[in-house]
């Protein structure tokens, strides 16, 4: 994937030393050195030095990261500070712990509506999101700007629903439906795939026997 | 991650080309080549071939791999045979949502039980799966012989329930929590991070912009 500068890997652990360096309490040094953050996330040295030359050249020989310029610079790079409008569609057990989450503020991320076929979901909110029809999807999307859309649907209806998210004019969408998704050039699909994780946790238990 | 003759990113791949292979109708044709599955995925097919050729020797020139081997050697490899025992940890809409999903068994999951501090949910099973107290957690991972644990705990307690598994004997950590965990070496984390896939989706809509 092209993103334009840095790497898909540096990008997916950008993240990760932003959310470490907030996690440092205010009694902490202001000052943080490339090799802490490596050790403290157990990355390598050399690794977490070129991602954070990437976003930030607030980095000083022996002085190391003023953590605060830091998390300036990462929120920046990822365009944490300008608000995404998003809609989910699927309000089953995952759709449900996905509105619940409050952590999504934090990077953007506003879930404005959410969409089921489920007649007995629609009207009642959800953490205050609004549940509504289904067929509104498109038109919600286009009256309301809307450029992420959460898919947590069944699989086999996940195709159809990232069509009427690209009609709607969504720019990224976030699958969570174990199934490959196609979509126009210039729409991401960003796959949350737990099948690969489990591939993973699997493999080292088979090893370890 | 050392994983033993496959990169962690061949081995988060594999499930991809194992579901899709799955995904073909009967009416397909029996063989079918590392190019027509790199098409269909989105992926180079230099990396599919080479990703296949660790896993698989049934590919053939010219006539490609049969299916149902392919399926077969990628299952085997992923150590999918197997079943290894699960407990929950953090009975949220999160982890609600994860004991509800009927695909794990076909990774050889098999979630066995669940555990939470929250009295008022312990004692009625969720589809089937009993609800623990927190505290029996070490005692039951040790006396079934639990491997992997999964953490859908918020990220303050993350750790703690980390060591607790731990110390019951799980080989094998599945974090959902929004937090980087420490464990001794022999014990995987494998992270389920969130927060880098909406990175990649802010990050590409800034982009856009």
């Amino acid at each position: 994937m092209e993103t334009g500068g840095v790497s898909k890997l540096t990008l997916g652990r950008l993240p990760t030393y932003l959310s470490y360096l907030k996690s440092l309490s205010e009694d902490s040094l202001p000052n943080i050195s490339a090799a802490a953050i490596a050790a403290a996330l157990g990355l390598g040295e050399v690794q977490v030095r070129k991602d954070l030359a990437a976003v930030s050249d607030a980095g000083k020989p022996k002085v190391g990261y003023l953590v605060s310029d830091l998390i300036r610079d990462l929120e920046h790079f990822l365009g944490y500070g300008t608000q995404n409008s998003a809609v989910l569609v699927g309000v089953g057990n995952l759709g449900l712990a996905l509105l619940s989450y409050t952590g999504f503020a934090e990077y953007g991320l506003d879930i404005v509506a959410a969409f089921d076929k489920n007649q007995a979901l629609i009207g009642t909110p959800v953490d205050g999101t609004p549940i509504l029809p289904a067929d509104q999807l498109p038109d919600f999307c286009r009256t309301h700007g809307v450029q992420i859309g959460i898919l947590t649907v069944p699989a086999e209806v996940a195709q159809s629903c990232c069509d009427t998210l690209v009609q709607g004019g969504v720019r990224a969408i976030w699958n969570f439906a174990p199934v490959h998704l196609v979509a126009p050039e210039g729409v991401l699909i960003q796959r949350e795939n737990m099948a690969s994780s489990l591939a993973l946790l699997s493999y080292h238990l088979k090893g370890a026997k």
